[in-house]
């Protein structure tokens, strides 16, 4: 998802070089270990804008090793199965003494911008602290655990029962978010999950019904009825969407959504109030991706006339 | 002088191993980088005892590499001087992380002890902060800098006009500090630097007066008037003491040491109220290094009969 997404972000910052592109981020995936503060959605698009992702992954660090790591499951207070990078490490110590200080995530992220120079403004949903757990129900009983034990440990394998957003409905959006939805020309959804990255930032109090004020258009992150990449259909069965790009359209609704994106194999897709367009969602290269990005403008442009 | 020091605590704790041997270490040298906290002389002896230390090098871990450093470098909140292997780097973060969760610096200690097992009791000095700071006065003017600043940025170079060892004065002994002193049968001065190393443990109040109950053998630092490793001969002339084997036993004092050891270039050396030994102080090998800690525990056992 996240390979997509940012890349998504990369090309429209590229066609409207002219324009502010502000990219909200996801939190609801953050998680500290062993003191240290991990954003990995917020570090995608940091990295992927400023030249420092590993683009075979798609998250993480070009070049990376992974000694602190190897040390600190040694010590026992790191899990074996989260893949901390040495140079990504760096990051989570910058942020952990910033917010030590008292630093807001906003201003942590503005800093750590401030190496990676991405070309955008990137925002957290917000400062405060909103968590994604994953009800699940197995041997070991019923219990809620972190999205990213789920996530990355079990690899969405455990059937999810619900998604708890922990935090979401007393949580404010970060300064600048409401705003930069205010004066957008659009806002683009990009084909990122639905559920625990789309949907946790629609969580967030206010910024639905910003969105809902503009211009939205979305890219379905469903071709043929399978995710284009991750594991976005584990979450959208656990909420009781099918796993379809008409389905997911449905789920945001016509009060948000104004115009949706499908790939060529969906063009029957059909859904009321939205408008639909079909052309190739796969993202082999740069060119493809920039297509994708110059039709979800146009069909903004259009749709705001 | 690190090297020096635990080798020799090593060394004793093999000549002894029925017994239990407590090694307490100076924490004037601990710094805060970039939120980590980080506490040389402790890491060397645990790192030294435990099999992980860069043996050539007398500090930091074996197979070590630089990447978090370079890293937290280019995020500017690092100096480029200071040299934080990637190992040790996991070990600051496991201390910042309990520190932070409210745990003293001598339950840290403990803790990371479990993974080491260095076969010693390792104890801070204190639990409370104290850091040697150095004055020095140049083109920049006179002022005052943290002691790693001075030791490592400018290798001691920089005259030192004074030491401070800011909170010194408030500082309590660490839990079972004084205990271990009044329970040993004796008290091994080894080897480290007198001033900076040895001086700043005796500078917490109630440590001095607590050795001074009991049998003090020291090992000296110099040897033929220059120091065996380090730079010590420059925190002895701060202070106005004489770079030579009978000075360093005469700043100790008469109160404080019993036996002194000299190598034999220095043999002629005489200290009024404390018993002289010479032998060759230089650590080749293991072996050299064992018979320093026998000749060491057979003096304290002369002294004590």
């Amino acid at each position: 998802m996240r390979g997509l997404k940012t890349a998504l972000g990369a090309e429209a910052a590229e066609a409207d070089a002219g324009d502010t592109i502000t990219v909200i981020g996801n939190t609801g995936d953050d998680i500290t270990l062993a003191g240290l503060r991990v954003c990995p959605d917020l570090d995608t698009v940091m990295y992927t804008l400023g030249g420092g992702i590993n683009e075979a992954q798609g998250w993480g660090r070009a070049r990376e090793s992974f000694t602190v790591r190897e040390e600190l499951v040694s010590y026992g207070v790191l899990p074996d199965w989260f893949g901390l990078g040495d140079r990504d490490i760096a990051t989570h110590i910058v942020r952990a003494q910033m917010m030590a200080a008292g630093y807001p995530l906003s201003a942590v992220t503005e800093a750590l911008c401030d190496r990676w120079q991405p070309g955008v403004r990137l925002l957290p949903m917000t400062d405060d602290r909103v968590e994604t757990h994953v009800v699940v129900d197995d041997d070991a009983g019923r219990r809620a655990i972190h999205f990213q034990e789920w996530w990355v440990r079990h690899r969405a394998a455990l059937p999810a029962q619900e998604f708890v957003e922990v935090g979401a409905e007393s949580a404010k959006p970060a300064p600048g978010v409401l705003e930069a939805i205010a004066a957008a020309d659009f806002v683009l959804l990009p084909p990122s999950n639905p559920v625990v990255s789309i949907g946790t930032i629609l969580a967030v109090p206010g910024i639905r019904e910003a969105m809902a004020q503009t211009t939205v258009v979305g890219v379905s992150p469903i071709i043929s009825g399978a995710p284009v990449r991750g594991m976005a259909d584990a979450c959208l069965s656990a909420i009781g969407v099918e796993t379809s790009a008409a389905a997911v359209a449905a789920h945001y609704g016509p009060e948000l959504l104004d115009g949706w994106l499908v790939d060529v194999a969906d063009s029957d897709v059909q859904v009321e109030g939205i408008e639909v367009r079909s052309l190739p969602l796969y993202m082999h290269d740069p060119e493809s991706t920039s297509a994708i990005a110059a039709a979800a403008i146009e069909l903004a442009q259009e749709l705001r006339d």
